[in-house]
């Protein structure tokens, strides 16, 4: 670890100029939340494994940003060179940056990782103090990471349309009409999952998200695919050509942006605007170029003329959130499927916990009967896990898994984002809470499920707090609303029951998630940031429900559903807006023993029933009879 | 009305250059809701009274924008050379100058009616067509405005220190560190309650808000009031004096600023930096200007160096809403008093009900025993609310209502800002829901409280409402929040029981109130409307819960009653935050005849017992025996 510090530091200042400072971000070219292993640059140099951080070497110092997700496993993670700086808590990089560097720095970037957005807003704080953005022409870390893993030639695979729901000739002409109603003549799309959704094809080079590594130019007129020509099949290659799509080697996404900032792009590929490059229609006064700032990178932006420049959030953020009824039917029969799996796991786990451990198991609430456990008998966070895996592996259309699984035991479930690591995850404890947040990536949907059990006593504490999480949940899960309505005003639902006791979480309430695509997408989410990109919840949007609370050292609760957004059955209509309400597409029980009955209303315990029952039917043909058994006894209606 | 018209167009088409439009805002100088009779520019020009709303007068067309509180009561009283345009439905002013008034559109204003933010917001967008904003150098609408009331003199007052609880001596200091930490060297405090909060005064310039028309400067050094000299007798002027005030003529504040701009204010008046100007602090390098660009005009600002400007929020405002243990006093006991006051008018309008209309009343559902009704006794919403006054007017410290009374029968309590003009007013109906909304002015404190009841036999449908509207009042009254939560966030809680039946409101849920000054005051608000200035939520503040449900042509419902913020005795703190909670210091009982039981919960109805027992235990000093029996009554404890 010192001698990557020392390496980039000696680097840094081989550089011209010489540089003060170097920011090393999570993110890949494409501004990717998960990224393949080569592109954890920020990982390699700081040791932290988070999927969110940014860090900072300058001469004598390294420092770490991250969010309230991760500041725990932040502190195991970092070692002493470095310096945990917590968002929201301590000062935000650009004001340490003007307090402590230096005037005049030169604070250096590889602008392949940065977006347009975080690139500009560096640049105009860093002004104050003429500190400068230096972009440097190579990757620093990556000169000087010896073992970098190599690029590996994944095959991209075509989506078919019985889970796609919509061609992509249609997805073109929409995104055409969108572009001409915005005065652009091309959009560049960075995004691997507009990429992806956008011409119908998955891949898999990057872990939990069944995308390629691409880029896309869409003008009026043409499309391109930039992307390691070996890893597109002949058929996959006569498809895309089905479409009029080009296929491109990945780097030369460079060099066609500055051709599409000149208008030379169409015509440099033979496919021009009509007869002598003369326009045939009337969008010839389209002269924008579209790219999105928050997932275009610095560098190809620089390559464009600022003033020609459309900066705006993709249409495809929208267009892909707005799931087609094929992608709806799709996402529920996965989650049933889904729900299947959690519960043949929860059996398992509470057939082994009494077992091996003792424990009074998921229905009881009594003390262990202490056993000697063999140690090749032992169960841990990863091993348990594994077997989730096992269960959703065994299901029709399964890809792999949708993030990295949270299987967390007592004090570990406290850490938001934890990720167990198999030679140093925690055993199975049957007096402490597990939590398991998991999902997978089928071919007609991707899910993302949170429980959380215990197989022995919980302390009254534990249970008003599981309670108080579980209130949060329903209410949301349970608000109607009226079109226009953002997930910035929603996000207060899920807390109020855990403000009424001083409780609360450090992280948002909910976020989209993709048809066999990124397990977390926008444009909209529920949080109590502001979003800059206020997009309001709309019809056939999916959207999580996840509230949570955790007490550090000791234990950690959420509980999470995939809702889909559809329009409610509301006896009045004021306004004309249209009134909105969620659809639960989740199925699988919460636990019964945590649940404080005395502080639920009758018709929070009405609404749990309801589900519990529904559950019940729905998850019927998936269960064995002593699956299906212990479901019903994990569904008993509860009396209020 | 025409004539009116006629003659604004005939003065726009001789200015230098002719104006093809005219804009004229409901403002005075000072940027106030509630402004005096010689300046209701906008209401002699439209003939719309509400308290919002701009005019715009083109060569030919006339237009006037409102909010949704203003839809109805303006379509009623605009002419038919007048268009409505709906905030939230039309298109916006900007958006509309873009698309219908012609390129290079000369558009005039008076700069004194309209703020730096407004001005600058209508430049950019008119801009965008090569539209000009011209600053008038008179008020067009003053010039043919033949009976426009003159000014009146009415003499300023102090207000003394048992109900302002804070010195001049100790606010002038603490504003001047504000100045030094931001860098400033004087502000222009603009806000009508500003100037009177900062230098203790009271007035009755305004109706309804205990003001003076005046204008302060404040350097690190001096401090001036520009006001009328005639409304300052020598008592207050030797008061001002002693706290270093000097009283200049309001006219001058104009060359004042451009003295203060120049640095040559504090030299003027011979209140120099110190021997020979030469500084004696570390505060010479403070260059700025400190003026509010929602409450300074743009006349004002014009006369200052905009490089050497800081625009923002004034720290008046904040700390005039952060009441100090004098004021919160002094508000609880007014709110009592004016409760008592509120009590009595209901015991008083139940007999009346009765005894001329036949009502079963306030507490029996029943028919109407009809009477022939003698024309002298019947009751109007004037003759009603007059009574009103009466009953707080006989309470100590009374010095008038802190905004017109609305008080509204039936299809009239719809209109959300109603108010009832003696001539055209409704009768009372017992078959009908009567709603009042009002306040007073008191010595200790400013008042505002709305209930909503019905003398006869409510249908299932208004019961419904009433009750949904009273859950959302309860549940933002009973809401515990962190430290740093705003309005924004929390207004949903109001909305989520409407908008479980398709019911909402077009108004926010929540505003400040003063200490003897404005009934609407900010910084803060409990609003859907994002805020720009988003000022979180503060232990003493006080702020209004006010959902509503109203029906066009039918009946409204509201319920209001001002809360104060508290820190919350909450179990945990999680985060440290600190959290939040309100107290009710309103106090009148809710009308248990309106409310449909079967959909409150058990929480609900312990906190409407609780408050209907608290309300009786205050009030009984202020009421009769009579009073106090009818109170008792109204009280009794519901069973859920």
């Amino acid at each position: 670890m010192a001698d990557i510090l020392a390496s980039l530091r000696s680097l840094m200042a081989s550089q011209s100029p010489p540089l003060d400072a170097l920011l090393v971000p999570s993110e890949d070219y494409h501004q990717s939340e998960y990224v393949s292993a080569r592109d954890k640059r920020r990982e390699f140099v700081s040791g932290f494994t988070g999927s969110a951080g940014l860090a900072l070497i300058t001469k004598n110092e390294a420092r770490l940003w991250t969010d309230g997700r991760y500041f725990l496993q932040a502190t195991q993670q970092l070692s002493d060179q470095w310096k945990l700086m917590r968002i929201g808590e301590d000062p935000p990089l650009d004001v340490w940056m003007s307090d402590n560097l230096q005037k005049e720095a030169a604070i250096g970037i590889d602008p392949w990782c940065v977006s347009v957005d975080t690139a500009q807003r560096w640049e105009r704080a860093f002004a104050k103090k003429n500190q400068k953005l230096v972009q440097t022409s190579t990757n620093l870390v990556d000169e000087i990471w010896k073992n970098r893993p190599p690029a590996e030639i994944n095959p991209a695979v075509d989506h078919p349309l019985e889970f796609a729901g919509r061609s992509v000739a249609e997805k073109l002409k929409a995104l055409r009409e969108k572009l001409s109603s915005e005065k652009a003549r091309g959009i560049i799309i960075t995004a691997l999952d507009e990429v992806a959704w956008l011409y119908n094809i998955r891949g898999s080079d990057v872990s939990y998200s069944p995308v390629v590594h691409a880029f896309a130019i869409v003008t009026l007129n043409s499309a391109f695919l930039y992307v390691d020509k070996r890893k597109v099949s002949s058929k996959v290659s006569s498809s895309l050509q089905a479409n009029g799509i080009e296929v491109r080697e990945y780097g030369a996404v460079s060099s066609d942006a500055a051709m599409l900032a000149s208008n030379q792009l169409d015509q440099a590929t033979g496919v021009n605007f009509g007869q002598n490059g003369v326009c045939q229609n009337d969008t010839c006064d389209n002269d924008l170029i579209w790219v999105d700032p928050a997932s275009c990178c610095y560098a190809l932006f620089s390559k464009l003329d600022a003033n020609k420049v459309l900066l705006q959030q993709s249409p495809l953020a929208l267009a892909k959130a707005l799931k087609n009824p094929v992608e709806l039917d799709g996402l529920k029969n996965a989650h049933i499927r889904d729900g299947a799996a959690v519960v043949q796991y929860l059996v398992w786990l509470d057939k082994q916990m009494q077992e091996i451990y003792g424990a009074s198991g998921y229905f009881l609430e009594g003390e262990v009967t202490s056993k000697k456990i063999p140690e090749t008998m032992k169960l841990t966070e990863v091993s348990v896990s594994d077997k989730l895996e096992g269960f959703r592996a065994s299901k029709e259309h399964f890809r792999g898994l949708s993030f990295p699984t949270i299987s967390s035991v007592g004090p570990n479930a406290a850490i938001i984002h934890y990720s167990p690591q198999a030679k140093t995850c925690a055993e199975l404890d049957p007096n402490s809470i597990y939590l398991f947040d998991s999902g997978a990536q089928y071919l007609d949907g991707t899910t993302d499920i949170t429980r959380t059990v215990h197989f022995g006593k919980p302390s009254a504490h534990e249970k008003a707090c599981y309670t108080s999480v579980l209130k949060g949940h329903i209410a949301l899960g349970n608000a109607r609303f009226p079109n226009g309505t953002n997930g910035y005003s929603l996000d207060i639902l899920a807390r109020i029951p855990l403000w009424r006791y001083g409780l609360d979480y450090r992280h948002g309430t909910g976020h989209g998630i993709g048809s066999y695509l990124n397990v977390h997408e926008g444009p909209h989410q529920i949080s109590f940031r502001p979003q800059a990109r206020n997009v309001p919840l709309q019809v056939s949007m999916t959207v999580t429900d996840e509230p949570g609370y955790y007490e550090d050292g000791n234990f950690g609760i959420r509980l999470e559903n995939v809702l889909v957004i559809k329009e409610a059955d509301t006896e009045f209509n004021f306004g004309d807006k249209g009134y909105l309400s969620f659809e639960h597409i989740t199925w699988a029980p919460y636990q019964i023993k945590l649940i404080d009955l005395s502080i639920l209303t009758p018709e929070e315990i009405q609404w749990l029933n309801r589900y519990h029952s529904k559950c019940r039917e729905i998850l019927a043909p998936y269960l064995d009879k002593n699956e299906m058994e212990w479901l019903k006894k994990a569904t008993e209606p509860m009396k209020g």
